[in-house]
């Protein structure tokens, strides 16, 4: 069997992800890749990793039939999938949007967050949040999945077993949390060059981040009540990678927390947890669609959950393809790695 | 006036960052720097941003008169200061260590964290913890100052305000902590290979690190009580740096906490308080001496306080230089940067 | 069809490259990995992107039956193959070394640059160069196959052509080949500590590096006679990646040389040669087995050829698997990738 | 003596290193620094690590009294220079200009390289090109400077005994030169994104690049005729320094080249030559204002001279303010390091 896909907007960092993934897929075919900037131009042009493994071109968004896809994907920025999700679905397409249009279900937190009005609001409910470990049996139905964003892919992953199980004190949640410079995306802004991004660490988005909504809404509809979040996002000097360090408190301490991941996630193949002390790095994940996880207990309760992906695979492109899989029952490893590139 | 000083152990990174800052102090004269193995050899083929700064040769510690130096630096590994303190002070030397042979006062906390048997415990208790913005009047009289960790000087400068002023919870303070790389130090090990630490970012010493009990002591003192705190450090790809981010809970949701933090630096020269809502980076000190701080209260009486410096600039060779300066009724920033080496 | 496979002394990056690609090989089975030093532990455990991949531990080399082997690599530091190699080839097993023992045809040339003794000059006859682009007839025969260095396969595949046939000035050719860190190996040493080498740009070895006899051996057997070549190596601040600059003075200015690469490496799967005016970068290929490769004719003859490979793949490990493949009638690509990790 | 002097365009990289350096010259004072964009706010607002060192803020060029001043830096990009020179000249006020404008004497190479017309070419004679080492006394009496570029500080400072003397074969000079990001510029582009450039290492310009007619214009009046000259940048990821390996043929190879470097440069106090075999490291200069070089003689006759510098400061903003302490009779290295901030 192949799989018709086709990808909108394949120009940034995710969009590159999906095509490195996409060309060895075993079962997919990428039949079209749009971009009104390089309609035209070939995708091995614009990725050099790229040449000799494809000849496909960027075709113009106007001139291309997505319609006969069996799934696009949409990589394009905030605000471009709203506008072609009805069409594509109503012509029996399935979408999967990389972006946050469909991740946040309430309208008027999404408007105020993502300061815009939505073009879509008939799909929100529709839209399945495309967390696997969380929602495999509606993602294999839907017609619409909202990709998670990376921070909440990491965050959530650390925090799930506790919160499903209630072990932990729902109202002080802290989520401090560091990714790589790929997660602010290929287009030019003075904060992510070279000269003012190695070398150097800060925090930013204190005052509120995007992803917070997000993680909010999840871990709300999983508690069955809002918790108390605290999320602080930083950037660190290097490539690929969020590093997720959670800090919660036990309300029973003679829990074994590392054996309620091993449990909760035994049959993830894309979870892995690790035996106590585990430390995970970043980079034993890099390329690979794996969430790797370490639980400390300390005495008096204070428990620290350590959560690591590659923001662009588990944290966008390859979740998005493990979407796919499920959706179209296939082997869910599909095309993806658990096998990173070190050093 | 002219203060002679001698370093002993000078070719560890806190060895070269005395020598880069005491080739250019107005009042401070090197006159040894020992080290055993490298006696003979110049300073300036070791550290080539010396060349034609200095013609200063290591000399072997047996053959070298510190007596006749009024300020002996210790920039050792642990466990060598211990076992000099006593006959440089008898013979009217006074000494910095940057090491913590004598951070910690309780004997047996510190041979617990540091599995050595302390070689001079009579000396613990003179011993003044060389933190200028707390204990400036003792370290002016001190004749040894244990000069403080990096993390701690972060961790401390970013939290003193609130637990003098009793503003926080003090049974729940988190100390999620960021280091360069260059703060494990100059010796060859594995882990800070380029090639394992670049690109990559983790967390260590989850279970326990030295400088948890190091940062305890002082908040117990300061708080009259043990209070109860998290400390976790990480490991960043970058040279230089630390960044500490810092959770407390409010007592009293009112408080202007930056005006707090304000007041209580508005005479230090070393610590900056940015206005809200500050994201101070690393590299905005790096090189120079400074501690910059920003405060962030959220809704709910949750804060987070950003505290970044450079680990071997305030978090060890600057803080030494600032502590011989108030020894010695020096200007306490002769020979100290505010200016930073951006980018 | 399965190929038993062993490799000797895997604890280094040439030997966790063999790893990463070995686990998906499609046709081998990695049967024993020898270390002394980590002798009972597992593989993943030293290397944390093979968690989930491979349950394989190390074994020691006085327990370990390599002569059930097919084919074994050699992944050791300088002077051990060579003591080895004998034993396992009189047990009928062939042998891949990554490390220089056979790659030096002129046991006196070997000696003196390695500053070692040579245990096997017996076999410096019959040990194939593993270039598969220069050897590969006489590699499929092989029974011992010295893989070549990583700064010679990068220069070597960027002057074959023009040396072939000729076209060049031979009295002078300049080699300036800049390398990522990993290069220099995982163990731990002052230089490639990441506060050393990062930040930083040096050229090394410039009075003389092993490779050059390496390169100069080929250059004298494709050309007919000794060739002139400059060769200065340099440190780059990367992890992986070597970029060759080279320099020649062409002896007619009216070939096409792109034309003439672009024949040459016709049915070379792992050499891409770029139109002009094509810019190699290393990351172009990370994690892949490719060599890239743009040549630029200047006004005046002068021609500059630009030539990149991952230094642990191409390499290394890359075409050490290559070279398998070839040995034993396997697809020359099999489990290996032509497609790098960008970004 | 306090010296007025202003800064046009101060938003860049060299602007922010002339800020960096201006602040605690002892003998000038910035009193104006205008820019467009950034009129009216804070400098230490866009550079953090000025914070607590100036109350600066930056001007409308159009109501900013530059004509009281006694010298102007020019800081913008190529092209704005050249249309304000002759006004600011009438006025009295002396100018530096560190971009391009007045660098290329013949009017026609500079429009050809630099794709627009000449807005002053009357000025193009009195222009004196800033490189001390060379034109000191023009310097001094000069009205305008043109400050040299990067590479070619590198490029002519490591070849000028050379061809000064006439030791070496002027036909085929080889610039091999490697650069950090910062080099680029701080303004926002694709390339030089973190995620672009970290990790990676490329050549670029090997067509053409604008500093190639400025070392050829050096070059040929400095040997009499025009040499052979091949340069071929590239960029490293790091933040500060250029490497450049230059290859020449000796003449003769009996001379002792490094003593002819050493003779040449003995005055010189920003060029530092290394005994033989040298390897200078771009961080052994990181924030100073340096050149250091090594000389390395080859058996063949064959030279390899490397040579270091701060791209920032010997390669733009350092020199500067030296050619302005030369302009004004002040120490030459005023304001000025000759230690680098290492590790």
């Amino acid at each position: 069997m192949t799989l018709r896909v086709g990808i909108i907007g394949g120009t940034g960092y995710t969009g590159a992800e999906l095509l490195r993934i996409l060309v060895r897929h075993p079962y997919a075919e990428l039949t079209a890749i749009t971009s009104r900037a390089e309609a035209g131009n070939s995708v091995a042009e614009l990725f050099p990793n790229l040449r000799g493994v494809t000849d496909l071109r960027f075709s113009d968004p106007g001139n291309t039939d997505l319609d006969a896809c069996q799934l696009v994907f949409s990589a394009t920025p905030n605000g471009i999938a709203m506008t072609q999700a009805e069409r594509l679905l109503r012509a029996g397409v399935r979408m999967i949007d990389l972006a946050a249009d469909f991740r946040i279900r309430d309208r008027v937190t999404w408007e105020r967050w993502y300061e815009m009005t939505h073009a879509c609001p008939a799909l929100l409910d529709e839209a399945v949040y495309g967390l696997p470990e969380l929602n495999r049996k509606r993602i294999r139905a839907a017609r619409l999945v909202a990709n998670p964003g990376c921070y909440p892919t990491a965050v959530i992953l650390g925090a799930l077993p506790l919160i499903e199980k209630g072990v932990v004190n729902l109202d002080d949640i802290i989520a401090d949390a560091k990714s790589g410079v790929s997660g602010a995306g290929r287009s030019a802004k003075l904060a992510t060059l070279f000269s003012e991004a190695a070398d150097n660490f800060k925090a930013y988005g204190v005052s509120g981040h995007r992803h917070y909504p997000e993680i909010m809404q999840v871990f709300r509809e999983v508690a069955g009540s809002a918790p108390g979040l605290t999320f602080v996002p930083h950037l660190v000097p290097m490539i690929r990678g969020i590093h997720a360090t959670l800090y919660f408190k036990a309300l029973d301490t003679n829990h074994d927390l590392t054996q309620l991941f091993s449990d909760r996630y035994a049959r993830e193949i894309f979870v892995d947890v690790m035996d106590p002390p585990g430390l995970p790095e970043t980079r034993s994940v890099k390329g690979a669609n794996t969430c790797r996880i370490a639980v400390h207990q300390h005495a008096g309760g204070r428990v620290v959950v350590l959560s690591v992906i590659d923001n662009l695979v588990k944290g966008a492109a390859g979740q998005a393809i493990q979407n796919m899989n499920i959706m179209f029952d296939l082997d869910e490893d599909a095309g993806l790695d658990r096998l990173a590139l070190v050093p």
